[in-house]
C-alpha cells in the first residue's frame, strides 16, 4: 500500500512560521515522524510540499494511479480553491484533510473548508499528530 | 489514564437511524471495538449517551474531576449548543470532537460546529473510526 | 391504529398564555376535543406535553415502536432545534406538525420551522383545529 | 355555503408534471375527490384553474362577494406573488393555503412563501389530501 | 399634452380594502380628483387600472407614442417587477411613480421600489394627494 | 401658516457641487423659487441650512411651537442619522422628505432613507422642483 | 422537427429600446435571420413575443405536445419567475434559455436567472446570434 | 414580596470557570452577597441553578404563582432559546436579564440576546452587581 | 466622587416625546431624582444633554480628568456613532450606558448598540430607573 | 483567422471524473470535434489545458497577439478567479467562457462566473457542444 | 501651494488615547513633524482638529477656495460618514485620506471606510509617518 | 538595506491594460522611476513580475533572509488569496501593500484586501506613485 501526504502553502516554513500557532517541528520532523509511522502501518509513504494550486491539483491527478490514498493539508487554500475540491472529486481513491491548527477557532474565513465536502474526512487541531491521525484513517479506509 | 466517551442525541438508534448516512453498526458495537482499543492503549473506558443537552453539560462537569479526557460526538447539538461549548471551554481537561459522517458534505447547517472551537481538534467522516482516531487522539495530548 | 399526540414547550399554559396568540381552550381542552376525533376516527390517542428538548426526543424515539403515527407541536424549539428534526428523520412512522398559531404572520424567527423538513407535511394557523387537521392527516397517511 | 378553490400555475400539468414530487393524480381527480368532501361537508364547491398572476387576483376579488372562503395553492407565486398577497389581505373572506409537497423540504426558495403570512392557515405536504384538509379547515372558519 | 394614469394590482378594491392603510376614497374619487387637477392644469388625463403585469406592461408600450407622461403606481409589482421596470427604461416618455402609503414605514419588502430607479422619480405617503403631486410633477418635466 | 425648510448637508454648495446630478441652480435660486411658491399659497416661510446633524435636530426641535410643518433634505444624513430619525418622530407637526436626485438610482447606500419612515410622505427625484412638490404636499397636510 | 422561439417582455420593442444595450435590429430581423438559419438546418420555426409571465406558462404548456424544442429568452422574467421555470420542468422537451446581452456583465439582480436551473443550457451575452446559437444548440440535443 | 434567582447553563461552575471573564467569586458567593441585599430590601429570595433548557422553563412557569419578580441570567441559551424567551412572556411577573460579562464585547453570537426582548430589561457587565442591579430593579417593578 | 450624566440626542423632549415608550416624566424630573440619589450614595454630580455627536464627544474627552465615572445615554447614536464609542474607549474612567427603554424589543436597528462594547456594562428597560441602576453600578466600580 | 481554447483545471481528467456530470467522452475526442468543425468554418485552432491559474493568465497574455478570439473553460476557477478575469479584461480580443455543464443547476458556488462578467459572451450545460457553440460565436465576432 | 491637514475625532487625544494602536506621539508632536516635511517640501501647511462631523464638512468646504490640497484622517466617521464623503466629493482640490492603524486589521467596521471611495487615495498603517506619505502624495497631486 | 518589489498578476500588460484605470506608463517605466527613488534613499532595489499565486508566495518566502522589506501589488489576488496573506504574515520583515488604483473607488469585490491585513499597511489610488510612497515606507519601517 501507497500513500502520498500533500502538504499545501506555507508549510515548507513550518517551524519558524507563527510557532505559536503551528509549533516549532519542522516540516522534516514531520515527516520523519510519518515515515515512522508508516513503517510500523507497513504502508509506503511520500511526502511533498507545494505552494502553488497548479502543482497540487497536478500532484493528485498523479496520485490517482500511483498511491492508494492521499493526506492533504491544503493551507489556505482549503478556504477557497474549488479547483483542488474538484480535483479531489476527480480521483478515485481515498483523500483525508488534515489542518495543524483547530481552524473552527481561528479567523472566521478559516471556519470553511470547501475541500472538505469532496474528501472522505477531515481531521484539525492536533498539530503534526493531525497527520499521523489522518494517516491511520487512510490506510485503514484503503485497506477495507 | 481515564476517558469518557460521551455519545450526543439520537445517537442511541445508531444501526437503525438513516444507515446509508451512519451505518449499520450499533452503539453497543461502536462501544465495544472502542473498549478493545482503549485495553490496547493502557486506558479505561466509559461510554455514555444522552439526548439532553442539560445532561451532556451535567457530563462534562462530572467529568472534570473523574477523567483525563473526553470524546463527544454532539450530534445535531454541534450546530447551535452554545451551553455545551461553554462547558467544554469552563473545564480544563482536553475534549476532543468526533463525527460519525463527514459534516462538510451534507445540508448546509451541519457545515459549522460551534463546539469545535471549544474543542481541542475535531475528526469527521470515518464512521466509527471517527471515535477510534479521537480516543487516539485524546489519549495522546493527555499524556503529554 | 394508535397515534402520539406531542405538545412541546409552553403549551402546558395554553389558555393561560398570550390568549389573543393562543386562544382561551387549555390543553385538557385541546386534548379532550381530539379524543373525541380519535373515537370518531377509530384510533386509539396518547397525548403527552414536554418542555425539554431531551424529553421529547425520548418520547419520539419511544414512539416508533409503539404508535402508527405522531402528530407534533415543537412550539419555539421548531425554529432551532436540529435534534428533534433528526429524532423524527431517525423513526419510520408518519410525523405531522401542527402549529395553532399563523407562524408565517409572526415574528422572522418564527417562520422558518427547521423540524418541518424532517415531517411528512405540516399544518399551521388553525388554532386547536391545527391538532385535529394534522390528526386527520396523520390517520390517512398510516392507513395507506 | 359556497367555498372557491384556485389552483395556481402549472397545476394543469398535474399527474404529467414531475411526478416523482406531485403524484399521478391529474387536476380532474383532485377536484371531483374535493367535490365528493364537499357534498359530504354540506357545501357547493367551485374549482379554478389559472397559470397568470393577474387572473387570480381578478379571481380573488370576486370571490369576496361570492364565496365564503377560499382554498388557494398559488404554486411558484408563493414564493414571490405579493401582489396576490395584498389581493387576500384586501378581501374579508377567509383563506387557506395548500401545497401538494412539503414545500419546507425542497429547493431554498420554495421554503417562504409570502402568500402564507396573508392566509389564516397553511397546509403542506399531503399531496392532493393538502385540499381535502384545507377544505375542511375553510368550511369550519366560514361557520363560526 | 396627455397624461396617463395607471394603477397597479388591488388598487380597484382602494376604498373597501384594508381603509386604515389605504384611506376610504374609491378609486373613482382618486380618479375625478385628478381629472379635476389635469383640467386645471390644461393636460388630458386618462386612467387605467390592470391585475396583470403584462397588462401594466402593454399599456406603458403603447403609451410611448400616445402619452406625453405617464403617473404609475405599481401597487405590490414595485418590489418585485423588473419587467415593468424594464418597461419604463424602455420607453422614453417621463414616468413619475406614485404610492398612496408611506412604503418605507411598512413591511420590510415593501421598502425598496425596484420600478422607481427607472422612474424619473417617485412621490410617497400622501395617500390620494401623492397622485396629484406626481401628476404636477409629470405635467412639469414634459413640459420642458 | 408657517413653514420651515431645513437643507441638510453640503446642499450650501448647490449648482457648484457635481451639477450632472444636482443641477445648477444655486440654493439661492432653489429658496427664492420656494419662496415665491409660498406666497401663492399663502404661507410664511423659512429656509435654513445645516451641516451639522446635532444643528438640524435642533431646528427640528425648535420648530415644533413654531411652524406648522416643514420640508426636510436631509441628504447623506439621510441613509445613517437615526438620531435625526427619532427627532422627527419626537415633534408632532407634519414633515416631508424631498430628494433632488432620485436616490432609488444611484449608489447602493443611498437607497435606503432611515428617515423616511419617521416622515409623513417622500419625494424624490425632480430636482429643484421636489422640494416645491413637498412643499404643496406639507401645507395640504397641515390645512386638513 | 419542429422549433418554438419564446421572446419575453418589452422584447417587443427591440431595435427602439436601449439600443446601446440591445443593439438596433427589430425583433422582426432577429425572427428572419433565425428563419432562414431554421431552413438552413431543416427544422420549421415558430416565433412568439409575450409580455405576460401567464401567457409564456401557456404557450411552454402548448408546446410539450407540438414542438421537438423550446428557445426561449424570458427577459427580465428570468430573474424572479419561478413560475415559468416551474413551466420548463414540468414539460419534457429540451427548452434553451438565450439572452442578447451578457447579463453577468449588468446590474447585479441580472446575474442569477431563476429560469437556467430548469432549462438544459444557456447562451448569454452574443446579441441576436444568441438566438441563433440557442436554435443550433436545441436542434442537436432534440435531434439525439 | 418573594423573588427567584434563575442561574443558568455552567454558572454552577463560577469562579473555577474562565476566572479572567467571570471573576473568581462562587456561585454561593454571589447568592449569599443578593441574600444580604434581598434582605436589606426587605424581600424572600430563592436562588436555584440548572443546565438543562427545559428545567429553566419548568422553573419559570412554577415562578408565575409563587414569585413577585425574577432574575434570571440565561447564560449561553440567551442566544438561541426561543423556548426561554416564550417561557418568560408566558408568565406575568416581571422577569430582568442579568450576565456577569459585558456580552457587547465578546464573540459576534453572545452580542445578541433572544431573551431580552421578552424580559423587562437587561443588565450586563458588572460582573456579580449585575445580579444585585437587577435585584433592586425586579423590586421596584414588583413594588409598583 | 464626581459622575458625570450625558443625555444624549432628543432626550431634552422627554415627557413630550412619544410618551407611550419613553414616558411622561420630563428630564428634569430624571436629573433631580438622579440627584437624590446621588446624595444618598454621597456623590456629587452633573447632568448635561446634546444633540449633537461631536459635543458629546468633547464632554467625555473633558469628563476624563473631571468625573470618577460617567453614565451615558447615546440615544439613537448609540446604534451607528463609533466615534463615541472610540470617545469612551479613549478615556480611562467607568463608563456605563443607561437605555429608557428595552432596545431589544424594539426595531431591529435599535436591538445593537456600537457603544455598548466600549462600555464597562450596559442597563436598559426600566425607565427613568435605568438611569438609577446606571448611578449606582459606575459609582461602586469608581469606588473599587 | 486563428482561435485558441483554453481548458482550465480538471479537464485534462476528461472521459474518467465524474461522467454523470461531464460525460464520457476525453479531453482529446472534445478537441478533436473541434478541430474538424474549425476547419469547417477555416480557422485555424490551438487546444491547450491548464491546472495553473497563473499558466492561464500567461496563456490568455500572450494569445493577445497571436489569436483573433480565445474560448475558455475556466473550471473551478470560474467563481473565484477574479485574476483570469482581470487577464481576460486586459487583452482586447474576444474572449467567450463556455462550460459542459448546467453550472446555474449545480451546488451555489458554481452559479456565479467571476469571469463571464469580462468575457463577451457566456455558454454552458451543453456539454462538448458548449465548445462548439462558442467556436462559432468567437468566430463571428472576430469576423465582424 | 497650501496644504490643509484635517485630524478627525479622538485625534486630540492622541499619545495618552490606546497608545498601543496609536502610538505615544501627542497630536502636536505630529503636527511639527508634518511642518517639517512641509517646509522640506516647499509647502505652507495648516493643521485643525475636529471632534464634530458637521465641523469637518465646514472646514472642507472653506478649503475648496483656500488650500491646493488636504490630507484627512477622518477617524472613526471613515466607516459612516457619507455626509462627509459628500463633502469630499463637492470639492474640486485632491483629498487624500491617511490613517495611523492598519484599519484591514482591527475590528469588521474599521475595514471600510466610506469616505476613501471619493478621495484620489488612502494610507493606511504607518503610524505618524502615514501623514507624511499623505502629505508627500498630496503635493505631488496637486503640483500636476 | 535591500528591497524587494514583487508586481502581481496582470501587471507585466502595465500601460497596455485598460489605461482608463492604470495608466500609460510601462512596467518598466515603473521600475526605472522606483531605482532612481531607491537610490536616492541609498537602498538596493529588486523588482519581479508573477502571474502565479504560487511564484509569488515562493518569491515572499525567499525574501525572508535577502531583503530588509517588501513592497507588493497583489493585483487580483488582493482580495482572495488567503495563501498570499499566510506568507506575508510567515516572514518577518515589513511587507507594504501598494495599489495603483483607488480599490475603494471601484468594484464591490475590489474593496476589501485579504492580504493587507497580514501587511504592516496600505497605499492605493496614486499610480505609480503608490510604489513611490511603498518604497519610502518601508524603508522607514525597516531602518527604525
Amino acid at each position: 500500500m501507497r500513500v502520498l501526504v500533500i502538504h499545501g502553502p506555507n508549510l515548507n516554513l513550518l517551524g519558524e512560521r507563527e510557532p505559536e500557532i503551528y509549533g516549532t517541528q519542522t516540516l522534516a520532523d514531520v515527516n520523519s515522524s510519518l515515515s515512522a509511522l508508516a513503517r510500523e502501518l507497513g504502508v509506503e509513504l511520500q511526502c511533498v510540499q507545494h505552494n502553488s494550486e497548479g502543482a497540487i491539483i497536478d500532484e493528485l491527478h498523479a496520485a490517482r494511479n500511483a498511491y492508494d490514498g492521499v493526506v492533504i493539508n491544503p493551507g489556505a487554500y482549503s478556504h477557497y480553491s474549488y479547483a483542488i475540491a474538484d480535483a479531489v472529486s476527480a480521483i478515485r481513491i481515498p483523500v483525508v484533510e488534515a489542518h495543524l491548527s483547530n481552524i473552527s477557532a481561528r479567523e472566521k474565513f478559516r471556519r470553511t473548508s470547501v475541500i472538505a465536502a469532496a474528501c472522505t474526512g477531515s481531521i484539525a487541531g492536533f498539530g503534526a499528530q493531525s497527520y499521523e491521525l489522518a494517516l491511520r484513517a487512510v490506510v485503514q479506509i484503503a485497506r477495507r
